[in-house]
Formats: C-alpha cells, sequence, structure tokens
C-alpha cells in the first residue's frame, strides 16, 4: 500500500524536535561566595542537587540537557568540556554549530520549573533572555543561534540586550523570578527553602538550614 | 423612546469594573535601610516616585488606586488612614466591606508593569499572590475579600498560602520577578537602574547613582 507510506514520510517530519539545554557546570569548587556557610565538598554536592533540580525542570519543558563542563564529570549526561577554561569562547564555538533552536540555562536555578521554561521556549520573538540578580543573565533562548554569541560575567543581561540588538533580533525578556533567582550567596538561599520543591532544598534542610524570621526580610540559619 | 432606557440599565451593569489596588503607603521616614546613601528626605521623594510608578502601572492594568497611608498624603488620590499605625488591622477592616474582586500591592514595586499586574489579576483561581524577596508579599488579588485576611511583616508568604488554604481559598503563585523586586536595601537599586523606566529610576539617576560593574553581580555607586 504505497499511498499510506507516503503519509508516513510527511508525519515524521512534524515531530516535535526537542530544543539542546545547554548548562554550564562546574563540578569542582564552585559557588565560593557560599564558602562562609558551606565546606567544599558540601558545595560541590549542593552544586549536583541544583544542577540536577535544572535538569528535571528542562526535561519537563521538553528539552535535551547537556552539560558544559569546566572539568570531565561524572554523570550519564551528554557532556561538552569548556576549552581552556573559557565558557564564552566554548558556547560561542557551539552556536554557529547549532541548525536549531537552542536554550543556554545556569545551573544554579533551583526554582526553575518546566512552566517558566516553556514561557521562554515558546517566545513568539526570535529569542528570549530571563535577567538573572544583579545584571547577569540566568536563560537565553535563541531559535537561530548562529546568529547570536554569548559575553558572559558582569552585566551580560545588558551586553546581551545589545547583541541581539546588533544582530537584528526581537528579543523577549521574560519576567519570572523562579528564572531569576540564581543561588550564589547566604540570602539567596531563603529563596530555594520557600520557593523550592526539589534535591537541592532536600540538601540543604538534611545540613540543618531553616528559615530564621527576624524583622525585615527572613534569613537562613545553619542548627548543626 | 422607553425601549432604549430598557436597554440602557442592563448596559451599564456589564461595564468592567476597575477592581480598587489597595497600596499601603509610608510618606514619613520610609526605607530606613536606604539610610546609608539616602537622606531621609531623598527617601521620601524616591518613595513618592516609587509609588508614582505602580500607580502607573496600576492603572495601566485597569485597577483603580487608593492609597491607605500611615498619615494624610498631600495627592490627588483616594486615600484610607491606617487606624493606630496597624496596616494588618486596617486591611483587615477593609477587606470584609470589598464586595469586588480586590488588589493589594505594595509601593515599593518600581518595575511593576501592566502586563505582570494583568496576570495576577487574571488568574483562574479565587485568589492570586506575588512572594516578595526574603518572604514577603509583594501582591495579593483576591475575587471574594471577605473570606480572606492578611498578616503582613516576616514570613508573610508562607502565611498567607496558609491562611488561602484554611479558608478554602484556591491560589496560583505568579512567578514575576517585575512584582517580586521590592526596593529595600542598596543591591535592589541595581534591579532599578537596569529593568526601571520610570520615575524612580529617573530619581535616582539624578542624584548621581550608576551601575558599578564588578566581578560577580553588579553594584551601585553615588557619583554626587
Amino acid at each position: 500500500m504505497p499511498y499510506q507510506y507516503l503519509f508516513f514520510i510527511p508525519l515524521r517530519t512534524t515531530v516535535y524536535m526537542c530544543p539542546p539545554a545547554l548548562i554550564p557546570y562546574k563540578p569542582k569548587n564552585p559557588k565560593t561566595r557560599l564558602s562562609k556557610i558551606l565546606s567544599q565538598e558540601e558545595r560541590e554536592q549542593f552544586a549536583e542537587a541544583m544542577l540536577s533540580d535544572v535538569k528535571d525542570a528542562v526535561k519537563d519543558a521538553m528539552c535535551n540537557p547537556v552539560l558544559v563542563c569546566s572539568e570531565l564529570f561524572d554523570s550519564e549526561d551528554v557532556q561538552v568540556t569548556i576549552i581552556d577554561a573559557d565558557l564564552n569562547g566554548t558556547l560561542n564555538e557551539i552556536l554557529p554549530q547549532s541548525i536549531a533552536e537552542t536554550l543556554i540555562i545556569m545551573a544554579d536555578l533551583p526554582l526553575a520549573n518546566s512552566e517558566a521554561i516553556r514561557r521562554v521556549t515558546s517566545t513568539k520573538m526570535d529569542m528570549a533572555i530571563v535577567p538573572g540578580r544583579g545584571g547577569g543573565t540566568n536563560v537565553i533562548f535563541v531559535k537561530e543561534p548562529k546568529r547570536f554569541h554569548v559575553d558572559y560575567y558582569g552585566a551580560s543581561f545588558q551586553k546581551h540586550m545589545k547583541i541581539a540588538q546588533e544582530a537584528g533580533l526581537s528579543c523577549e525578556v521574560v519576567d519570572s523570578f523562579r528564572l531569576h533567582t540564581d543561588i550564589d550567596e547566604e540570602e539567596d538561599l531563603v529563596e530555594l527553602l520557600i520557593h523550592g520543591s526539589g534535591k537541592s532544598r532536600a540538601y540543604l534542610e538534611s545540613l540543618g538550614f531553616t528559615l530564621a524570621v527576624e524583622k525585615g526580610r527572613v534569613g537562613v540559619i545553619r542548627n548543626r
């Protein structure tokens, strides 16, 4: 029945392609700004728990995690190793080779959920960005990766908006506190203990962290 | 022509009712956590500029601002004065008398825009909440105000979620960094200088504040 085969091929081509989600990740001695309250081993385990939460959210949003690691990391994930410790250079080698739409999402966003990521990947514009706290960039989604390049560190949100503009790419800024809240400092742990539900929150709690309700904003204390 | 009059009355009743937006506001000596970098007079002008930005966003989202003030404040807005300096008590006297859906939004959210507020007021649940930074509550929208009461200060987000649950009210947590970012501390000014576009950003710039790009998160400096 050749007629059926004729239908079969076009149907396959309409299957939704899961975009790769590039996740920069530093397995050794990460999150040094938390050194006052977490040992190096604890920071490494905490970073891995956050990565796990981000991967879960990414997969729920139908994206394929690809770790972009500062060194070889023992996991089953697809991995790319960062060349000469240069994240920007490595990503800017990957992007021109990417033929499909691509997500870049940081590994320290344990409040990420699939709803927020889908708001990013369903943008009607050429690309979408979620700013991080303090001027950074937490998520980038770009439909034609070869037209964009990254410039992380410092006030990268403003740099990325400018790069998009200069490339003639329309860009949506997605308004999500879940993707805006990167965990770098002690006060950020408050947000994770209040709004988190994954492995990284459970890990913090296993270390004895709880909320400390004082005047003004809530803090954290470690009980053991 | 009595026929026309018959139509006239039903049409009036279908007109969209703009919900009141209660905005707690402290005109005198506000934002004391900014005392290191702003004088009292500057803090009062800055608070008023932020209030103005919030009112603009609220009006753009088709809500009617009603100031809930710690003392009489010279403006043309509808005002309620807080009884015995007790914000919770005052709001909890207003809510049972409110027959229509009601928004409560803080005055220190200068990144608020109409899109974010509409995401709140268009909730399909009984109510919606936007958490603030550090455990607070920045926005509450409730369709039947008499079934809810507020309990601000401390870890109010968790308290409000519990009050909603105990009242049998379904509650959406709206994921917005624009409404999540309340301006209390120096580091918060970074977000306003990056993402703000209204009077409060212009006021900060008129005082000489600019971004200071260092390692890690971006800070602010005051040049005069």
